[in-house]
């Protein structure tokens, strides 16, 4: 690697490039932390693999990375509630705090949101794949001592997977369907059957990830390349980013039952059941991202011990970040995969090896 | 016509024949009425042109028709609060009242519902477009004086429209679509201008309802067989029954807007383009029927004078029914025809002529 | 203990009879049960200590008792999903159907309901601490082989619990305060856990149920007749039916929080921070009884494993049924008290002593 | 008057002076606007008689006044959307946009919150009722031509009545109560009346402002010291700020019914028919405030030409005020009272006489 400020960056589909970068300007309001753990999110592989996730696609290049832990360097002068050496993970989202959505309280739906790593608007906003990073202070969420920064990065996916919780509704002893065994299903299963559901099905093609389900408490995990025989549920939540998950949703779930998108799907249309959704009154209702509480409650939970670690499946150095987006990709050999830099010391560190395959 | 009472019979598409049927049994909670007026509604339509609607289709003679209106003649020994000479309108659905969707309170879900001439189920449940109807004595609401039985009927239709309304959320000061400028959607837009939307634009590829529409007090009536360029919304309602009216919605809602879909659509899948529902946490909810009470509470905004008589575009005797569902079917002549029945003295039937064009 | 059919009526208060009643008639949707296990709820005490509930008084002789498993007997002819044998537990609501309140589905607060053992209309509506009781046959639900009716009796105050939480909204993350452990409170302590509360206070005014309520998981559990220093919380629920426990909760959660009060008052009013509820939108619900679908769910979560048995403190023979009213209202002898009734063979029935002090 | 920027000051109860104060510092994001209309609220008129609303007490001078338009003079370097001479209206929130109820998107309880002319924190966050006041810039609302001062003047008032119907929930064909007929209670009537209530009954003690209310179109005015049969209604909202009324909510409202308190009331308690809570799930439900899009769409109705100006019932020059604030205080003879600045240039300025009784 080249000297200075280190940085995995999206070029394109399948160029992928570990570049020096310039220092970022540290307002008054901002703090500069160097990253010690970036988790690698679905939507950083979508951007690797074919330069787009969603609807949207790289038009310049593009610093990946929005699951992102480190150690607070230097802080501007208006910043009170972190210091340098502190602990911290970062909410990556600052919404605008004018437009109508945040004013309406709908902050996730901000229209002018920065976000790190994100094409959804030119020009890009840049992400946290970096050695160096400098955020708004109140992005900075401290960390307990006793949350490992490998946990503590989880909260982001975490946010994304509670958020889509709450837009299902009450799950205590409601009967529910999860179609992808992905790092979000995953987590939307640890965090409905935390939340009493009575019976959770999980779906996907790949059987490492279902086996993994069904060891964390799954009641039923299903591998519908085989076996479309999916039980009948009050709430579905779609997190595969098929069309075929959205349609076992909507054709699974019972009258005046609701079924969440979280997924983001291929561009274009995807056929809906749409007869389906009128007589039976179901209701497809999306969902994205999450809010600056819904964060900080994740963080809260994970501190009161909610187990994700079997989740982690690797974690490489930042100069085999290539690999890791590599190893990340197959789904019968890793979940989440986690890149570590070098600048932070990772208490732990010898805790997950390089690459491991699902026990 | 032949001797006994006379029903309208579908027996499948453009088979559609009048014919004789049997006295019903009158058990001692129920009514037997004597028909007045009973309207065509879109469904019935449907069963007539392709012998389906939705998702069901007709596999055994079914009587149509489900807005009635009429007189009570005679009263099962229990029931004490109609009494004969009463006039009534008649809600056409009987829950079963012990299904979970009973039990949850989402009557209009009943997955044992009588629902009068729908092929939902086996056997079908036979309609009330029939000189002599015995009903439950729970269906029957008694008409206020003032409240004509040509008025009375569109208390059905108005319930549809009003639960979609529901469905949408509070309206006021809002910017609504309604896709589908058919009876439905033209009740819809009665309701919403009731309920305070600031904006109202109606879609549709007719120009005789849009016309109507404008009249009425839409906003903007569009004609989008020509001019694709809906303006966007707050919350949209799709009553026109085709996909294209599902697409211009879920385009044109806004985020975290809501699309309510009320018009049953041709079988099969429809496309939607669901990451604009992920990305903008769009909500698409079915809208099925109506409940008891709202079907009340439709029959007092229209005894407080909610001003339905522009819809009403025909009116022909039983004897010509045939003639009725022709003319029905042709949107740039027809919106609403009713078919009034030779048993019950209606007042003012001279007030609309056989078959009148839009104004 | 005269011959006949031997049940326990209140006739004012402390004035509570064991007498032979007459047997009830069976319609042919009805089931006679031969009653196995009938539970003391706190509504019941009330009637026994004061002659009334809430705002309900005793005004003719009152069999109490609406907490009931036991063995199908007999049924009526056109019973169809229970057979004689079976051992079941009963819904003790059967709400009209036809009322405004169960047309829009809040069954619970129908006008017109039939509920075991209530002074709530006249005539009052006679209870199930009988041997022999007769219900309609939807009140009857089965019970797996692996539930004993000791555990099954809970469903009917657990279906109270469910409830009051399903009002108090969406639980998973957030602070909790419940005031009052008895048994509605333990149980809506043992739910709020089950749904992920992140943190659950519980008070009372005696230490006994405070020890059992740390036992099962609280956070804290605070005798608030020594330290009234309540942490603040975004959900409360009261259940301990006096007017100190609704001020806890309205001055503890916080702004934009939602306070449910499930416990029945003292006749008259109840003095509120009304501007705290203005200034920080708190919302004060009512939480009244429970619905069909909740009560079904409920036998669902104790077929399930959840683990009710900590809260039975004690089981008397029905002819020591004034004992068994005297223990229950020791708050700190007793938590719930349950009455085996002689013609039903009772399973297990050595497990619990008559009583028992809390351990 | 002395030289300088005057303003209206209240020093405690009873004590109001008009006093020079110094000109505000202008940021890079601030603009400042000549006063050219500023109206009497309930709230200033507590500030004014007795020293402190609801729970809020005067413990420095405070400069009143929150409903708030004017004409731009000045605009700091980074203001982009208004310019010298637009005319506007003032939203006087600024919520802080990062406690945990700003995050939740319930901006209108931020616990940081400053909001003009409020004594709710110390220090005390000063009014508007000034020559010239600074203010954020997007506080400033931009007025169409056609919409005059005085009736825009009226978008903060009608704010706090939309929120309050917002939370109300759906009102189009239920019967609503109104207790307390003064500005806000008159403006709720006005809302929920083109929100399409059915029915709407106000009450209140004095006669004048009854006699507007039904001339506004209130189904029922109800002289409440005279009489206070009160008829049932669906939903509640208490906008007197006395205990009585709040009790009239509590018990008219129906089963299920929801009761909104917006009016603050006198510190310290009210009594509440909990058990009427309780058994009738009913649901008091506070109100405060609203947020910056419910003030957005309130200028958007006022500027479709929602009727407010028979509510104006006097105007003064602010050498006047004393007599303003005296006159605003006599419910038989005023409503409300607007005081006029001189150094705004007026349009219709000669519509409203200094002081008229209700027609």
């Amino acid at each position: 690697m080249a000297p200075g400020i280190q940085a995995v960056i999206a070029y394109g589909a399948h160029d992928l490039r570990i570049e020096s970068v310039e220092p970022q300007p540290l307002t008054d309001e901002d703090v500069e932390i160097s990253t010690v753990v970036g988790s690698i999110c679905g939507s950083d592989l979508h951007y690797y693999h074919r330069g787009g996730v969603g609807d949207f696609t790289i038009k310049e290049p593009l610093v990946l990375g929005h699951e992102i832990a480190g150690i607070v360097q230097r802080t501007g002068r208006w910043v009170t509630f972190v210091s340098p050496g502190d602990r911290v993970v970062i909410d990556p989202s600052v919404p605008c705090g004018t437009c109508v959505q945040c004013q309406r309280g709908r902050r996730n739906l901000c229209t002018d949101v920065r976000f790190l790593g994100s094409a959804a608007r030119m020009p890009h906003s840049q992400g946290g794949f970096r050695e160096r990073l400098v955020v708004h202070a109140a992005q900075c969420v401290a960390l307990p001592d006793h949350l490992s920064f490998e946990d503590a990065v989880f909260a982001e996916p975490l946010s994304v997977a509670t958020h889509a919780v709450g837009r299902a509704g009450p799950v205590l002893g409601r009967e529910l369907l999860i179609t992808g065994a992905g790092p979000i299903g995953m987590l939307i299963l640890l965090v409905v059957l935390r939340a009493g559901a009575a019976k959770v099905t999980i779906t996907d093609v790949c059987e490492a990830p279902l086996k993994l389900a069904r060891r964390i408490g799954a009641s039923a995990a299903i591998d519908v390349s085989a076996d479309a025989d999916v039980p009948e549920a009050d709430l579905a939540i779609e997190a595969s980013g098929v069309a075929a998950g959205l349609e076992t949703c909507v054709t699974s779930v019972r009258r005046g039952g609701r079924v969440v998108s979280v997924g983001l799907l291929p561009p274009g249309s995807v056929p809906v059941a749409c007869n389906r959704v009128v007589t039976g009154e179901i209701e497809l209702v999306g969902s994205f991202r999450f809010t600056g509480d819904e964060f900080r409650a994740a963080v809260g939970m994970l501190s009161a011990g909610l187990e994700v670690s079997p989740l982690l499946t690797g974690r490489l150095p930042l100069a085999d970040s290539l690999s890791a987006f590599e190893i990340a990709g197959r789904r019968e050999e890793a979940l989440k995969v986690q890149i570590q830099f070098p600048g932070g010391a990772l208490e732990g560190s010898d805790k997950v090896p390089e690459h491991e395959e699902f026990q």
